[in-house]
């Protein structure tokens, strides 16, 4: 009778497809389920649905509900975390400030400023949950859903030795994409994918049944408007850089510098509606959302039928705890040797095999370089941010984001600082860790008409080479010597 | 008696000072120097002059020059390399190329790409040279002068196990900044310095005689504009990442993002003249001292009295090794787990020892990860540099310069690939290991009006999401349940 | 259709046993297998047996043999190594030799003295196959079973990056024993067992169907006369160092110096006859196989019928590179990273999943340092063992033994050194890497009767307490001062 | 004015020796020293004396004494260590115990039982001190002279990141004998040093004057039986190993299995008197001297004149400090990756460099493999006393002891057990962290004379083998086929 506490149950469209692949798979349909949310109205509907659910499918099931995390991680088996911290109020401001300094973030719950402060609203949240787990259920896996992934599963990394996971989609519907670019069934795909979450690349592509390599194919495919018109940053960032990657195109063109830092560029490559590289896409899909159905009870008129298991991992990966697998996905973790040319200790997103001893990554190597260098690129900022979230360091907040490689391509360090000063107040409510604490101002110092610059020594190699400026035209002077 | 091999003896003014540095060393006095170049005229220069300078001080040592490398290297003690591959020449292009596609360089010859293009030019040569001392002179120690000397050294660390060390003097020039920003002696100053060539933190600044921390001082100071003015971009850095570092501000202003990639930004930070901030300052310095001196032997004017020893660390290095010194200096080595928060294997600068027997750097431990993200940023490029220098595969090259923080802030991909096609085309003459290949193109990929995408699947979460909009629209419709 | 090369095929039982299993795997039954053996007899009634196997179960697959290694390797899909250099002449010497050094071998071909010639004999063989092999069938995988598999294994990850993978059942009949001793079906028991070849510690025993820890009852059980008594040295190493390992008595005897050192030790615990800890064990049973059956066809009376498939992991692993596995075993590999606390680079039996992509090893982290440490003692030779086949130095064969646990219990270093040079002259036909070299000797040193000793500066601190005993005496001498 | 606390100050000849020295040291003078130990007669004999010192060489030192750690420890520069914790009595049991076991130890402080005890019961206070230390004196450096040195400085850097350094005389020492047998003076012996304490090894021995290599000579003198007889195991260990070691020969006998585990062993290698190899010599000397002197005050005879600086290192490394040195030495540091085939984190000793910034060990790389083996077979040992003094687990205690490589050449594990709770519980007195805790018994099992062994399943290979057996013995009833 496994024990699964779920840990931002409100989040009720992304829970009640969890839970009904829970009730869909026969290892867990005697589970207990635990549902935990901060407030209620959104916690008893959810509640109240899977009640139905158990009831009319006749499912061995028992479901109950909680505002009390610990209450809920008592003894469970498994923690399923999927927690958003500061809802659409601070989405808001991740989005709209920035885009007042220049930075115009499509998606913003990764990396960059909105990203950056995401990572810090959620972090604290995630580190309680994991401290609590070592003592209320030592033997539990967390599986996250939090995001940003990187940021969040690397604070897990550094905290704690519970075991964990950190999941995403991002494989799966890639894998999809280019089954379909390639003309091969997804099935028949023989891949290997490793990277940073988001940022993970398809090292091979092989046709399973006679081993043909599919690159030549995708390659080919991708030059042309059709299919180039739908991924355009990806496609361009694999033409340049040599693979497919899994992320899409309005995501990724954020994580990058070359897209979205000038006119030209985002009218050349961002062009497309909505989440192929619109400005605050994602967050204008979120507020129409919450404008049109927040006081909706979606739940009252869905089918309480067990539909089939969705794409989701988290299903598979407790069945196959619960069986002894194995059972082969690309997950989140903290990199402990498996990706060499990336730094120990970050979050990297490699293939992972789950049986009853658990959570095994396996060891990939080097990266290609190119692909290592992009990778890296992000995890130097959610190395900032992870330190900024733990400690509540103001500074490393604005270091953070000085080195996305989005802002640091339309911002000064001034104006960065400003941006950053202005997010910390903003989202005060969120961030306990920066109570009390200011960032820092360094203001443009500007310089006055006739000031006279403090004498320094002269650096000793233009001495020499003006010393010998002195003999040359000692020597022309001369009409000396030439050669 | 030491046998000093000179590489690339034609770098008059440099090999003039080491040369009296080494004449000047009692431990050195009765040296054999081996100057060598690959051309001529410059060399017999050089080489007459260090012979007036024997005779007229009466010296023990003796000196001979060559064209052929492996006279020079054959039983040497000490391999001393400044070498400058492509010359003025090469170094056109490397300024001129780029400023087209909006790169605009100050310095130009250790990041970016003109550091990058005289990496490519540089490594194969010093390539060449540590695997003959393999051979001919296995028990010597190389010192390189070569920029750039992060790539370089790099280099060198990934394909020999000779010994070695990157010589540099811009430690010992910020001291003298500092010096004198602080009002205490050099000499009173106890300091730890460390990062990469060009990017070394000062990370303890303190008085000697008392143990003050300096740091203090120095941060009020440089909010004052007669101070400030001196070292715009130097400043900035320090006031936004906490450290002093050792680079000068027009040559800094080109390793990071935020100061030349926009008119803004150069108009407040880069307004300097020459090397303070113009652009092209270096090149355009190297090619007016060319213009007006190329032909004029100015050694022929020289007094050839041996002087004191100067600033630069050989002559002591050299010294060290023969009376068993100990002498302390910061040099560039392999990172074999100085500095653990860098890739192992880039190369670092950072306390080194020198003794009888050899080079031994201190190890650091974890650089302030501020520091070590800045730094990170640059070895990026110098690893794709690197591997572009050793491979002459053209991609690494395009890979390299896109990874550029100044580049990427200011370019697209697209361009990138076309300006690195430029260079590698321009620069073929100093380029062997890129015969016979040429740089894949990728052009811009339009997209016809009325192009119909490829259908792909549709992402899974979205599918959800909809199927979730799509029961709220029905609740609403039905004036249903709101909660 | 698998190409399959197997390399020592004139081994009858083991090729016979694997052929069988391959040709009953679906995915595996039209393979092509290729015989190879030095000479041709064994290898002619090996063929003619499978032909016949073929024939008469209607298989699909086809064979033929070979004494070319490079025609058997040409575009091979998987390699299996099943060689044994030597024979029994050489087994003859790895076992009497020592005997008379007082080294009392039960099994004598891991480690001691056996074991390190066995490995000289073998690693040069096995590096020209993988050298081969990356030239002739680069994608091949090597799966060996070639003896000492630890060191075997070792040289082979240090001169390729071939993959491998080395097998042996250990585990599996470690497993058996582990069932009948706590009365669980092996199906049943979940488990952990990672270390090294033949010292593999089972980590974690439960119940999968209840989670109970089993050791408790394994724990009380093999206290219990009937118990102990099967298995006397492996149930005293559990006893002293708390988990039960993959070697069986008589053999694990050796690895360790506590069971064969003193009559004593060898009195209580081995004391059973045959492979329990008898002298000799196995190279009298090998011998005595040979005088009956040397020139016996055996197969010829063998039924040709192919029957279920044996424990044996090899059939499992080719299908489930074949079909995707995965596949989950305890193999031998290269340690990246996998057992933190034993040395990188060293062989280490660890979980691996298979599949398609290949061999992937489980991270399993640190031991517990008792199990680290015993292993640790055996790396130790293996290390110098692998040095010494690799590169043909005596004194490296001789450090192997001198650090052997066995070897170092009964021997001087002088016997020790002795004895060596009487193996490596003995062994000569069969130790290529050796060929014109001979173990320095260092004879006893005797020292005259009335020798004076060289006068040697006295120990400072003997110098103090001196000087302090002299005060001391004079006080005492003075009736001075007690307190 | 150095603040400097002495940790044991009643170790009398020691402390007398160091304070000598700091006060003969210029920049030291100055220093305010402060005495402490748990008991005072001796504290404050020692007090006494140096207040003598002081007066009467008009010093302007100043010295005060306490029984208070923390006291001593406030805000101290710097902290040396020289306790020994149990005194004679504990060491009496060191001795003695082990011996009625068959284990003779020479010296017994450092390895073997005796070494693992002592280190059990310093430890604890070693830990306290650091710890203390982390809160009263966050900038001091610790100097321990505290034995076992190895284990004691592995504990330290498992517990803390105080910088420390581990004292031994033992390279100045063996250096003494090196330059009397190859007649250089040692000032003119260009050395490399490195390994583990009391087993570390001369890599490297030059005539600084010629750079001509002194091995050969030194080989050639230690085949003599005037230069042997002084130091036979040391000599032995090079013989056969290679190099030069820095233990001595009653001292090493104890650490490796080849010349205490026999009868012909000790007589042919140990037949020395005292510290040549005599049994207990270390234990006796210690008893005699304290029979005679125990309670008279050696210090009030001694003359108060400050002598010149002895070769201890104390003085030196703080002058290095204050005056920023740079001082070189051989210390014992934790393995940050200095030396790179003995595991990270264990207690290495390795060149050092000693400047204003501190202790800075120098990286060696890797040490040949036959001398990383036998420092490995040590380090095994410290690791598992480490774990055992940390943590007070009994089962760690006996385990050390049973991988010591001389007791597990004499002992069953059986009576290394019964040895270990012997001690345990005869050193009960100054072992805290085992209190309440007993070693487990694992008594001899006898078997009955009928018992019946639970029957197992037939190994697979031998089920195999015998079944050709079968039919090989069928083959030959048959009179069949012989080829």
């Amino acid at each position: 009778m496994p024990k699964i506490a779920m840990i931002g149950a409100g989040s009720m469209v992304f829970c009640k497809t969890l839970v009904n692949d829970i009730l869909a798979t026969a290892s867990l349909q005697d589970s207990e389920i635990r549902l935990m949310s901060r407030t209620r109205p959104k916690l008893n509907r959810m509640e109240a649905f899977i009640k139905r659910m158990i009831r009319e499918n006749g499912a061995p099931a028992t479901v109950w509900s909680t505002l009390d995390r610990r209450e809920a991680l008592q003894g469970a088996d498994y923690v399923i975390v999927m927690i958003q911290v500061g809802g659409l109020d601070a989405f808001k401001i991740d989005y709209q400030v920035p885009l007042r300094y220049g930075v115009d973030q499509c998606i913003g719950d990764s990396l960059g400023p909105g990203g950056v402060f995401r990572g810090l609203r959620t972090i604290p949240v995630l580190v309680d949950i994991v401290k609590e787990m070592e003592t209320r259920s030592p033997n539990a896996v967390m599986l996250n859903y939090a995001n940003p992934m990187a940021a969040c599963c690397m604070a897990l990394g550094k905290v704690s030795n519970v075991p964990f996971i950190g999941l995403c989609h991002g494989v799966q519907t890639t894998l999809d994409l280019i089954s379909r670019y390639v003309g091969v069934p997804k099935e028949q795909i023989d891949f290997l994918c490793a990277g940073i979450n988001h940022m993970a690349w398809f090292l091979s592509l092989r046709d399973k049944r006679t081993g043909r390599d599919l690159y030549p194919t995708l390659r080919r495919n991708i030059e042309k408007p059709e299919y180039y018109v739908n991924e355009k940053v990806r496609c361009e960032v694999m033409r340049h850089f040599g693979y497919m990657m899994t992320e899409s195109t309005g995501h990724l063109s954020e994580y990058v510098p070359w897209f979205r830092s000038s006119e030209r560029a985002l009218k050349q490559y961002c062009d497309r509606p909505d989440f192929g590289g619109a400005s605050g896409a994602y967050y204008k899909y979120c507020a129409s959302l919450d404008k049109k159905y927040r006081d909706v009870d979606y739940l009252a008129y869905e089918n309480p039928k067990i539909s089939r298991r969705s794409v989701e991992y988290c299903s598979y990966i407790l069945e196959a705890i619960e069986t002894d697998g194995p059972f082969r996905l690309n997950g989140n973790v903290r990199n402990d040797g498996y990706i060499t040319n990336l730094p120990q200790g970050c979050c990297v997103e490699v293939p992972v095999l789950v049986d009853r001893r658990g959570i095994h990554p396996l060891r990939v190597g080097n990266l290609p370089l190119q692909c290592a260098a992009l990778n890296q690129s992000n995890i130097t900022v959610q190395t900032l941010a992870v330190e900024a979230g733990l400690t509540g360091d103001p500074e490393a907040v604005m270091q953070a984001i000085a080195m996305d490689p989005l802002t640091c391509a339309v911002c000064t360090l001034e104006e960065i600082r400003r941006m950053t000063a202005e997010m910390l107040q903003a989202e005060r409510p969120w961030l306990p860790q920066f109570k009390g604490k200011t960032l820092r101002a360094a203001q443009i110092i500007s310089i006055p008409k006739h000031v006279r610059p403090v004498d320094v020594p002269l650096d000793p190699a233009l001495a020499i080479a003006n010393r010998f400026g002195e003999l040359a035209s000692r020597a022309t002077r001369r009409g000396g010597k030439r050669v």
